[in-house]
């Protein structure tokens, strides 16, 4: 059942209540649809920005600095973190330290990491989902930070109006390890950590690998951006190319389309996930672990098997 | 229609006619599920070892040189390549050539390289079905290569009856980017390249990485080998060690356990996709596709469709 008080709360910016309706969220609670469902009408005012790239590339300075700048001028911010990155080192729990004592502190931030522990399932589901309750609290702007090494993190930026793509110059290795999908959403790039030996170089391989893109004319061409974000160098001009951005999405009707796109994209993700959940809930499980042995033993193709279960779908 | 022909070239182990039913696969068309159902009697016998960590690791030299080892003892060798990367780079390519002269020209071998070129879909299906076409076909081992840096290679080296994870010294950043669950499935650790700097270092901080496993008592517990693959420093001991993994499985009543839980996997995974591509065929995708508005302009909620849609197929 839904608790008026913690809508109230979440209309009223209240952190406590906020905090409290990501949990569900994260609980994967069927009480987070219903809440998710309360809130839609209030959703679509945020604008949303998606930073990814490989660890160490400096995402989470650059969301501290960008963030700045909109507290700066009296704008709230929403930062969810995602680290879909091994459970072992910890690192989203520092990265998370010192983002508060920079940020942390101000009324008008609210930081909120989610980790895998363990398991992806969802967590994409779970960000945009969380997004929405930010949304629906009056944040202005929601940054997603993650980092872009797999299916699920990119279909967290693909929920984003704007992604910016960090590397660093030592990057060779990891925009290799970029899927393909990754550097087609790119909206603009920065290649941070500048100062460091090759930066240039770095700066005209990227240059080269977008030049084999095959543009559309009136096609927005992300630009490569440079950086220091540890001194605030190239920081105002991630900025500005942000706006840009989203000047030129808004006065090429593109916003709502891209909107659009995206929330297909999420629409897919849901029906997926929950079909998923009731595909496997009871009697196809049994199905298959009673067919285990008759596939491995060769009497029984998996293939014969994945028919049967989705014929009973028709 | 099936070809009976064809399957008699890939019994007879003929290079052309697995070529073809690997490009049926590859091509997504129905009739590869009928050639693998077909199949699917023959299959079973492969040993299948999968090779996976960040790009630049050192995974297609420690591939050669373990396939030259199953080559000089008389064993046929097929390799699934699998390479998510940006199709920018080109790197599948290059690194494939380089193969062939090594191993390629030997009757013996077997090498398939499957690249994204800029989606995802299916490719962990399509990579562990063509196991299935090698496995038929009589190879004695099955190696996928893959770089480990999302989901989709995960469920490829979940097909894996032994699964090698390779890092470099530098890895502190691989590391971090690997998921959790690529650390899990990890049967043994390679740090390659161990002729340069820090790598005692990088050994002792996986050391302490993997302490933190809380291990069954009976577990095999996964060993951490230092190679300089290109010099063949190390190749003998991480052979050995596969082996001594499959002695480890067999003896323990854990092979055939092994193989039914991926074998769960992989059936979910098939019935997820051709459940997709039925939900999203032609009705429910013109439902979305109307109601897209009504959801962006808050009328109704993304949830809504979702149970809508998933309502059908009750």
């Amino acid at each position: 059942m839904i608790n008026d008080k913690l809508l109230d709360g979440l209309y009223n910016k209240e952190k406590r209540s906020i905090a409290r309706l990501i949990s569900i969220i994260e609980s994967e609670n069927e009480l987070s649809f219903e809440y998710l469902k309360a809130i839609h009408k209030r959703t679509g005012k945020a604008y949303r920005i998606g930073i990814t790239g490989p660890p160490g590339a400096g995402k989470s300075t650059i969301t501290n600095q960008i963030a700045k700048i909109y507290l700066s001028q009296s704008k709230s911010v929403a930062i969810i973190a995602v680290d879909p990155t091994s459970p072992f080192t910890g690192g989203a729990l520092l990265g998370d330290r010192i983002r508060m004592n920079e940020i942390g502190m101000s009324e008008d931030v609210f930081i909120r990491s989610m980790a895998t522990r363990g398991s992806l399932g969802g967590l994409s589901r779970k960000a945009v989902d969380s997004a929405d309750i930010f949304d629906a609290a009056g944040f202005d702007y929601i940054i997603f930070e993650t980092v872009g090494v797999g299916q699920s993190e990119l279909d967290i930026v693909k929920a984003a109006d704007t992604t910016l793509v960090t590397l660093v110059p030592e990057s060779g290795d990891s925009i290799q390890a970029m899927k393909a999908g990754l550097m087609e959403i790119a909206d603009l790039f920065v290649i941070n950590k500048f100062d460091r030996p090759a930066a240039e170089n770095a700066f005209m391989s990227l240059q080269t690998i977008l030049n084999f893109r095959s543009d559309e004319p009136n096609d927005w061409k992300p630009p490569i951006l440079k950086s220091v974000a540890t001194t605030n160098e190239g920081i105002d001009e991630i900025f500005n190319t942000i706006n840009a951005h989203r000047s030129f999405l808004l006065n090429n009707d593109l916003f709502q389309k891209k909107r659009a796109e995206n929330l297909k994209l999420r629409i897919k993700d849901i029906v997926l996930e929950k079909l998923t959940r009731k595909l496997w809930s009871s009697n196809n499980n049994n199905l298959l672990e009673k067919s285990l042995n008759d596939i491995l033993s060769g009497k029984l193709s998996p293939y014969e098997l994945a028919e049967e279960i989705i014929a009973k779908f028709d």
